[in-house]
């Protein structure tokens, strides 16, 4: 393992595990800690006309960003955003139809996606303020992380114009390699001045999301996750950002060991199917793990969610890990599950009231 | 690498590779290699009031079988029948709606399954009878499969009425325990009978598809996936047969090395993810590898097709190896493309008219 960057006690447990270092126990947050399990987020989106518009809301993203905080003894807060702003920003249409998810206008030409780079940080810099202001309200001890979503993930949506099997975009790589290229460079490009501005914002952390991951053979991993989640780290940290990286890279199975290799991250999350001794592997190869709790076991609690967390602490304890999920908190998930692992976990009560 | 078994020059390529061999040239079969790929197929299939009806009549499946096997010198056959077979043997209704896949009714008690297991290999006769056929008229040198689906992947049809996200049924390992454990056991014994009357019909190795391996936590995977595979494995030499076996944990991921440990087949078939690395630890461990070409591609074709072709013969070459897919031949695949994968790797010539 490399030896960890010295920190001290006041740096936010979370940044501390992704200096490297094996804490007493690991920080906890959830994927999709904020959003619709809580009410009072679903009150508060009802003020909104659309899902995009309550992004780009930067006193509403901010609350929705701050309230898991205050609920729940966690570690770190995530900006509220999605990672559909980025083609939005970049001159695609996006809208979201209530209960149908995502859906996106025809996929621009890449000349014309090109020109909007530049422009595009700009068009996002909502998500900076709604930074600014969580960072503002947020106490010192609990990091704040923004994010992105990653080239190949987003490019699914772009070129399907919806969530899928990704079976067209996934042959479109194979038939139209230099346009995938391109539109992963553009991606690449407009995703890490994004995130440049995140962190000059306040993000203390940096999580790169690659949803669709899975199903890819190795050599396309290697060209569409790869290379552009490297890029990415390299030029923000061109930019003189220093601020760590978590790499999703979802359903990439064993092959989240070339993940590991190949791209500079800090952190690597691990879906729900990680194994201990792959989590292992990457703590004895210097990466911070993050994971990897079962969503649905989340939401399904009882005796064998207690068991399930106690397994996970316990098999990489030996390392730096930050506790959460293998995927985001499912919507009709009972907050006192939530509540149940937050205080197993710290060691922290929640208040009842926060708890039901 | 454990030594292997001796065999004889003439022993089908297929088994001399699952006993361990390292040939000069892998064997190939495609999953799905019979089916709706080929124009014959669909003919033929217009010949049988329903797809169930198709499956369990031998001639027209031991036809559907042979059909790949005269365009192309495939080195395996696999006989054509259904996984849904055997909830229906169980007395679950199973039917097929037309482009929408299976459809299931509701799930019996488990002791009225139960009850079933013993009958239920006398209703799956018919599939002894096909593979009779076919044995008889398949040349020597060519292996004939059997198979059966896995009891985790056929529980989460019984338990969801149909194709899904397995959300339900993996929410049900979690609620239900102990009735899914009484389930998978109903499916580990009546999947040994049926796999042992298909050995002793002809079929020369057995093949375990379980198509539903993803996203599962590790401790779950061992109760649900391997586990049962183990004691179907463990009751079919019980019966005293020794054909080799292959297990296909599609989706496990990292998990694989955990399958392939813990359940006693001797090659262990990859998806279309799988790592070169990963293909060549579990040949270290003494296990064939079968796979691991993108369906996608060899429905795509062009020179990515060749190269990536050129990639698995050259990475795997090392071990045993069974040339084939990471998951089934898309209906809409052109033919030439199977011809072109399977001169490329057999060095025989495909006649002309075989190919188009």
């Amino acid at each position: 393992m490399s030896s960890p960057e010295p920190t001290s006690p006041e740096t936010p447990r979370l940044l501390r595990a992704l200096a490297g270092e094996t804490l007493e126990r690991p920080p906890i947050w959830f994927m999709r800690q904020a959003g619709r399990s809580l009410p009072e987020y679903r009150e508060l989106r009802t003020r909104a006309k659309d899902f995009i518009a309550f992004c780009h809301d930067p006193e509403m993203a901010a609350e929705a960003t701050l309230q898991p905080m205050r609920r729940f003894p966690l570690d770190a807060a995530i900006v509220f955003a999605d990672i559909l702003l980025i083609p939005r920003a970049l001159g695609q249409e996006v809208w979201f139809e209530a209960g149908e998810g995502p859906r996106l206008g025809p996929l621009p030409e890449i000349a014309a996606l090109e020109r909007e780079i530049e422009a595009s940080t700009g068009r996002l810099s909502s998500i900076g303020e709604t930074l600014s202001r969580v960072r503002g309200e947020l106490e010192p001890e609990r990091a704040l992380i923004g994010f992105a979503g990653a080239p190949w993930t987003v490019a699914t949506y772009m070129i399907e114009g919806k969530g899928s099997n990704r079976e067209a975009a996934r042959t479109f790589a194979y038939q139209n390699p230099e346009v995938l290229d391109a539109l992963l460079e553009v991606l690449v490009e407009s995703t890490a001045r994004y995130l440049v501005m995140q962190a000059r914002a306040g993000a203390q952390a940096l999580k790169i999301f690659e949803s669709w991951a899975e199903q890819l053979a190795e050599d396309v991993f290697e060209r569409i996750v790869i290379q552009p989640h490297r890029r990415i780290v390299e030029r923000v940290r061109a930019a003189g950002v220093t601020v760590p990286f978590i790499g999703f890279p979802r359903g990439a199975g064993a092959l989240v060991d070339n993940y590991a290799a190949g791209v500079p991250v800090e952190g690597v999350a691990l879906d729900t199917q990680a194994s201990a001794e792959q989590g292992r592997r990457l703590q004895r190869n210097g990466k911070c793990i993050q994971g990897a709790l079962d969503n649905l076991l989340l939401r399904a609690g009882g005796p064998a969610l207690d068991a399930r967390v106690e397994q996970i602490l316990e098999q990489w304890e030996g390392g730096p890990h930050i506790f959460n999920l293998g995927h985001g908190v499912m919507p009709d998930t009972p907050i006192a599950h939530i509540a149940r692992v937050v205080e197993r976990v710290t060691g922290k009560k929640v208040a009842a009231e926060m708890a039901a």
